[in-house]
């Protein structure tokens, strides 16, 4: 297990970035929810603060968040995901960044991964080369997250990156949302697979009213 | 549960093509075994029939195989992919296609998915317009479904495709792999997602030296 770390999570005022922070701090890491909006990322900390019972999570806007902590996750849409990151670029570097952004686009057929080069996270890693960038928590429903303190047990947290410590670090901190080591995926060219993959979760979702979610079989992380 | 159902499977002497034509002859379905060869072809059909202990696999060329069955399963590497398919175009038309082409790369950091604008099942539909193409099968480890006979019952199969009835039979022949139905995942164009899947679970094998599956949690298929 981590020692506890202090973690800004950027976008935290979304369900994702709102339903991780909740686990993070849970698990008794330090947490600093980013937004654009320092008050509304204050308001969504007290939520969170309320739910556990203790004042640890405090708000901040996004930079301040990131000035803060020495890991940030990037909870963002991916709408904007380019200047977003190049604005915080200089708060980022030399950090471990966490990033469970999806490039995603919706029609009337439904969700679909969007026809990229790079995914979201190598394109944080290209745009802060000294960022020590690791994708992971795609598939984890935010409502699934938030609704109870229960780790969910039954499915994995899939985690990619070249940065083999900052790796680590996620797979331990993946302890906070499901019990257990997040399972080492491989490269970080391999977040074009994870990413996408968020839209066949969506698709499930919608076809068997349901919170879908993926577990790897034949690995072992206790 | 289907009824028995009559299926070539191109590029059966391939290890996906044979573990999937092994099961489906298991559960007792009709199996034409296809290769560019057909002398090849009998003889890993023969190879099935001793493991089954019947002799109801037979082995035939492409062409041949697709035009004896009604249902036909797409087992080929993505390298020369539509070509084969071009080539086997008139035998296709209107039947039950299933594709579980993976197009993956693979260099000195491994397996990653190749960057396509369509999936290797989308590219079949395109080819053939009348085909009533599905994906599926993309995930299940070749050895595990050729070592044993048990049911991978830890698995999904997930299936993609915009013939409803279609998909649905395909669902229901999974369960000669899974022994539950397969997990209806969407729209055709999700094969973008769930054929390059296929290079994360190979990158966990190395690392894990394991046969990795997957398995979605939250979605009920008895």
């Amino acid at each position: 297990m981590n020692a506890s770390l202090s973690i800004a999570v950027v976008g935290g005022t979304g369900p994702q970035g709102r339903g991780l922070a909740y686990r993070f701090a849970l698990a008794g890491h330090d947490v600093v929810l980013g937004s654009r909006d320092a008050g509304r990322a204050s308001e969504k900390a007290d939520e969170i603060n309320d739910k556990i019972g203790s004042p640890g999570v405090v708000g901040a806007d996004n930079a301040a968040a990131v000035d803060k902590a020495s890991v940030v996750l990037l909870a963002v849409p991916w709408e904007g995901h380019a200047n977003l990151v190049t604005g915080l670029a200089g708060g980022l570097e030399g950090k471990i960044v966490i990033s469970c952004v999806n490039p995603l686009g919706f029609d009337a057929g439904g969700p679909y991964g969007l026809v990229l080069e790079e995914s979201a996270a190598q394109e944080t890693q290209r745009l802060v080369p000294t960022a020590r960038v690791v994708g992971a928590f795609h598939h984890v429903a935010a409502l699934s997250l938030w609704k109870t303190p229960d780790p969910l047990h039954h499915e994995d947290v899939l985690v990619c990156g070249d940065d083999s410590e900052a790796k680590s670090v996620v797979q331990d901190l993946a302890v906070s949302v499901t019990g257990k080591r997040g399972i080492d995926a491989g490269a970080l060219r391999l977040a074009r697979q994870l990413e996408p993959l968020t839209a066949v979760l969506i698709s499930m979702n919608k076809r068997y009213r349901t919170r879908s979610g993926v577990a790897i079989t034949g690995v072992d992380q206790g």
